[in-house]
Parts: C-alpha cells; sequence; structure tokens
C-alpha cells in the first residue's frame, strides 16, 4: 500500500510525526510518500495543492493528512487559501463521503461539558455529504441593483449526489444498529426538499433501516440533550461540518475525533477533525490521538487491515483509560509523550 | 399599545392562553386582537398568512407569536405552508434583528445535558439577522445538464444589510460586557467574507466593544465545551437558527427561551423559539414559560416597559427557583399550572 503523508500548517507537521512513529511501530508492507500541502505549500510554490502533491495524491491508495489553514494567509485571495487544498483535495479525488464516529473512550466520562450519563451514551456516525452543497457551488461578490457589495453562494444537490451519499449511510447503518437520521432544512430550503425525497426513494432499498428526519436547528439541540438517541446522521456537507464539529466536543474534546474521506473504491483521505491550531502550533502540545485515530481508520478501509486498526484503536484506549491526558484534556502530556504512550501500549 | 395576537400550530394555543393571563394579570392598558396564522390558517382560508392576518399585524404596534408547523401540511406547495407565515410576518414587517437570550435561571443548574459548572457560567445573546440568506434568496428545483433534477437556493447578504444587524449587535454589546463574536464560515463562503469584512467596517464606531470571529464549526463545538465565554454572538440567519437551537438545550429546556424579531422602529414580533410540537399539542403538557417570557421581551422592546418585563421575569424564575417544572424539565405540571403559578408568583 502507497500512503501519502500531508502534514500540511500548523500543529498538523507535530501530529503527523507521532502518526507515523504508530505506523513504523506496526512494522507493515506500505510504502511512504510525503508532499507539500495548505499554507506551507503557499509559501513554498504559490499554490496551497500544488500540481506534484495532486499528482501524488492520485497515485496513492491512501493518504493522510494533518491540517491546513493559518491565519497569515486570511489576506490572500480565496482559490489561493490553504483551505483551498483540503477541498481541492476531496474534489478531485471524487471523496465525497465523509465518515465521523464519535464515541466516549472509556476514562472521559468527566471530560466532557456534558453531563457523564449523558456523554457515556453517545456512540454515533456521522455521514457527511463531501463534494456538493454550498461548499462548491457559484460564488462570488457581486453589486446589487442600487449599487451595493452583495457576497454570494449557491447551495444545491442533484438527485445523484444525494443518492450515492444516502447508499454509504443505510449501508453504514446496516453495519451497526440500523437506525439512520437524516438533517436537512426542508422546511426552508429547496436543496433540503430534494435531499429528503431522494433519502426517502433510497430508503426502499433497506427495509432493515429506520430512517427518520430531522431539522438542522433541532438536530443541534438534540445532539446536545441526548446525542445516545443517534446512531447513524446522515447530512450535507454544510450542516455536517457543524454537526460533526459539535458532537467532538460531546466526547471531551476534539483531539480524540478522527475522520475517513471516501469515494467509490479503497482510496481515502484520512484527516482528524480538528484544524491547523495555529495558537498552538510548535509547541509540543497539540493531542495526537486523532491523527493517530485517523491512522486506524486509513489502515481499516483503505488497507482492509482492521487487525491493525483495532489494535491501534485500543492502545488509544488504553493510554487514556490509563489517565494519559494532554492539555486539551486538562492534563500536561506533550505531543510526544502521548505518542509514547500509544507506542508502548501497541508494544505490550 | 396595540397587540396582536397571533396562537398558530400546535401547542401555540396552549401557550398562549397562558400568556394573555399573565397580560390580563398584570392589568395593562393594552387592546388585544386575534388572527389566524399557519396551518389553522391554510385550513381556513387556503393561505398561511391571510391578507387579513398581515394587515393587522402591519396595524398592530407588537405581535405575540406562538408557533406554526405541522406534518400534516408537508406535502402542500413550499409557499402555503405553515412556516411561510412566521417567515412572511419577518420580511413583509421588515423584522431582521432577532434577539435571543440564553441564559441559566437558578435552581435549573442540574437541568441542563452541561455540566452545572458549565451551565451556570451561560449567559449569552445571539443576534441572529432574519431577512436575508439563503432563507430568502432564488430558490428552485432545476434540471442539470444530464437531465437530473437539482435543488437550489441562493445564499446572499449585501452590505447594508450586514452593516444593519451589526449596528444592533454592537450596541447590545455597549449594554452588556462589551464583547462581540460574530460568526461565520469565511473560510468557505464568500457571502461569510462580505459579512466578516463589514462587521469589521462598523466595528470602528464601537471603539468600546471587543470584537472576535469564529468560523460556524468552531462556534458550535464552544457553545458545547463553554458558552460562557461568550457575551454577545452576531450571526447570518442560518447559522443563527442552527446555534440558537443548540444554546437553548444548554439552558436545560428549549420551552424557556424567547425571542424579539424587531425592526427600525419599537415594533416587533415575540416568540418563543421552540416550535409548534404537534406532538404532544393538545395534551396540557407544553411549558408556557418561553411564551410568558416572550411576552416580557415584547413589553420592554415595543411597549417600552421594563417595570412589567422585569415584573414578569421576576414571576419566571421565582416559580422555577421553588421547583415548578413541566415535562420538559422532568416534572408533572402542565400547561395551565404552570400558567397558574406564574400569575401567583406576579400577585405577591
Ligand atoms: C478547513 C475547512 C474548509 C473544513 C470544512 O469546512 O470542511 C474543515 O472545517 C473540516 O470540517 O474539515
Ligand atoms: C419555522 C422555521 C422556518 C423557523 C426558522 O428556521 O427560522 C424556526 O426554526 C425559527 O428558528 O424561528
Amino acid at each position: 500500500m502507497k500512503i501519502l503523508l500531508l502534514a500540511g500548517d500548523g500543529i498538523g507537521p507535530e501530529i503527523m510525526a507521532e502518526a507515523e512513529r504508530v505506523l513504523a511501530a506496526l512494522d507493515l508492507p506500505v510504502t511512504l510518500d510525503r508532499a507539500l500541502v495548505g499554507g506551507a505549500a503557499y509559501e513554498a510554490t504559490g499554490h496551497p495543492l500544488p500540481p506534484e502533491t495532486l499528482a501524488k495524491a492520485k497515485a496513492a491508495d491512501a493518504i493522510l493528512f494533518g491540517a491546513v489553514g493559518d491565519p497569515r494567509f486570511d489576506a490572500v485571495e480565496r482559490h489561493l487559501r490553504p483551505e483551498q487544498a483540503i477541498l481541492g483535495l476531496r474534489s478531485e479525488l471524487g471523496l465525497f463521503a465523509n465518515l465521523r464516529p464519535a464515541k466516549l473512550f472509556p476514562g472521559l466520562e468527566d471530560s466532557s461539558a456534558l453531563r457523564p450519563e449523558v456523554a457515556a451514551a453517545i456512540d454515533l456516525l456521522i455521514v457527511r455529504e463531501l463534494n456538493g452543497d454550498v461548499y462548491f457551488g457559484e460564488k462570488g461578490l457581486r453589486t446589487t441593483a442600487n449599487g451595493e457589495r452583495e457576497g454570494y453562494d449557491v447551495m444545491s444537490y442533484s438527485e445523484s449526489e444525494v443518492r450515492r451519499i444516502a447508499h454509504v449511510a443505510f449501508r453504514a447503518a446496516q453495519g451497526r444498529q440500523g437506525r439512520l437520521c437524516s438533517v436537512d432544512k426542508a422546511n426552508v430550503l429547496e436543496t433540503s426538499q430534494l435531499w429528503r425525497d431522494v433519502v426517502i426513494e433510497v430508503a426502499k432499498d433497506y427495509p432493515g433501516v429506520e430512517l427518520s428526519h430531522m431539522y438542522v436547528d433541532n438536530a443541534a439541540m438534540q445532539l446536545v440533550r441526548n446525542p445516545g438517541q443517534f446512531d447513524v446522521v446522515v447530512t450535507g456537507n454544510l450542516f455536517g461540518d457543524i454537526l460533526s464539529d459539535q458532537a467532538s466536543m460531546c466526547v471531551g474534546s476534539i483531539g480524540l475525533l478522527a475522520s475517513a474521506s471516501l469515494g467509490e473504491g479503497t482510496k481515502g483521505l484520512y484527516e482528524p477533525i480538528h484544524g491547523s491550531a495555529p495558537d498552538i502550533a510548535g509547541q509540543g502540545v497539540a493531542n495526537p490521538l486523532a491523527m493517530i485515530l485517523s491512522l486506524a481508520m486509513l489502515l481499516r478501509h483503505s488497507g482492509g487491515d482492521e487487525a491493525s486498526a483495532a489494535r491501534i484503536e485500543a492502545a488509544v484506549a488504553r493510554v487514556l483509560a490509563d489517565g494519559c491526558r494532554g492539555a486539551d484534556l486538562g492534563g500536561t502530556m506533550g505531543t510526544a509523550a502521548l505518542g509514547d504512550a500509544v507506542v508502548a501500549a501497541l508494544r505490550n
């Protein structure tokens, strides 16, 4: 398996280094390659997703991605900002299905902002569409009839876009508790109405899955009130962005949540759901666990190596159960110390 | 003062009845009028916002609004659904500023899904723009080049739309702790980029207010992690819809949160932020407190009667401190019993 490592900006390189140590400790037959991405690539080449990086990504079997983004580039034109690198990879590689599992690790009951009994019940999977919605529609600045500036972005979904993500979500629900909640804003948005209609059509192929629908405002509320009610949640790109970050905090720290971005085949891009955290970059205090758990997802989905994925996940769970905590969880362990602990747990 | 009562659908009429009793107990010189709205109006007249209702709303000094929406009308064409009534009132009356305060009532520390110490720190005001965004842009179903159905909705904000809501938010922050957080998704959306640029321009008029910016995904996370960090939050229509519902659960129940929708003058529409809850309608179990607190906001903003507003709020706080709880807060008191308790507290 050819894995491309894209560390990116901010804390990306620090947490990537720990994932690499974990990978090395597993001693698997993989080939590693590296490339520049995000602000780092923009500084070196003038583009956040240089052609060499995209070519390597296309050639790889799987991509392990750190994070991109840096306020130093806020004034740069939109199409050259660091974030365009991850948006470009998702669309160029056709990675339309973003899987974001959220589950409370034993030992972290008191780390969530939620009451322990509410947090303990969390075990959900958010399936976020990643190639459409208001992210990729026509957008720009235009002038209104009375001469004002107006920013605009077109939100849209076509039938086939909804259908393929719905199939991913229904199949995921089949492999879990068999419950799928589709989140939209069909009482206001035509995009959501089509979304809902198509999800209902696709449901006919999955009689064993119980389908429900929820408006996004209600879903944001229910994710606080009683997140344990959800099994699989499927939603569009924008709502998925918001709800999955929100869910992350319910499990204690955004530094614990991994994600997989998949297309039609086994190729995928794997990244923590947190960002580049420029405020703490370079200090060796970032939590590498979401990055390490992203590696586990990579080995499972793109490598077909369930055993190694489960080993990594068990090692991370052990480390947390043993009380290892970084600053994000109120502890004092740094990035490397947490990486050490995972490697040690793997060896036991 | 001429107040128009629009009870609407679902639990609307039940909770409106309790607000009316509270208003009667205050014995204020107001004129009351009533009209049909939402699904109830659609059934009677064929339109969710009949011309008579709109005319009465235009003539009134303030509107007390229950809730609209009923799944029985899900198959009706969008422009005739119950929700169009509230959207129509907001836009026809130019009510562009929606104020949604969220604060934990003493005694409810253990009712929030958040840990008590996290919940106790909540005291924030969400200022949501209400006349623009993807709610009111061009929308519809179209056919793609390859013959598929595609739903679309155009998101947009013009300079003047952002400027007027920004002024409302900065002024609100001046009257509170002097901190304003503007929430957007400027790393992806052009609409958000213009929003951010204009908010920064307006900030020059308010040197005493500390302005920060947050991406909406991060804001959804921070509202769970540490909601006490926020004073005033200003955001667009869609993000405001999601974040304010989310914030409501942090304070224990969506049945406690009131809102004011204001334009340039003193006229306003006041409504609970919860919906019509068709699942519990007609059972006499809905929590009327958000509706009663909406009446308090009406008396304050449109009536200029701070004393009566404060009396109502103190009565509600007393009732909650005394342990009165409806089903939404794990108690057994029904709608009328809670209304009785507020009226009794007002008389003391
Ligand atoms: C960096 C940004 C463009 C991205 C997104 O909004 O998709 C991030 O928030 C994420 O969720 O992966
Ligand atoms: C009923 C619906 C159209 C409305 C909205 O989305 O604005 C509601 O959720 C609200 O927040 O007042």
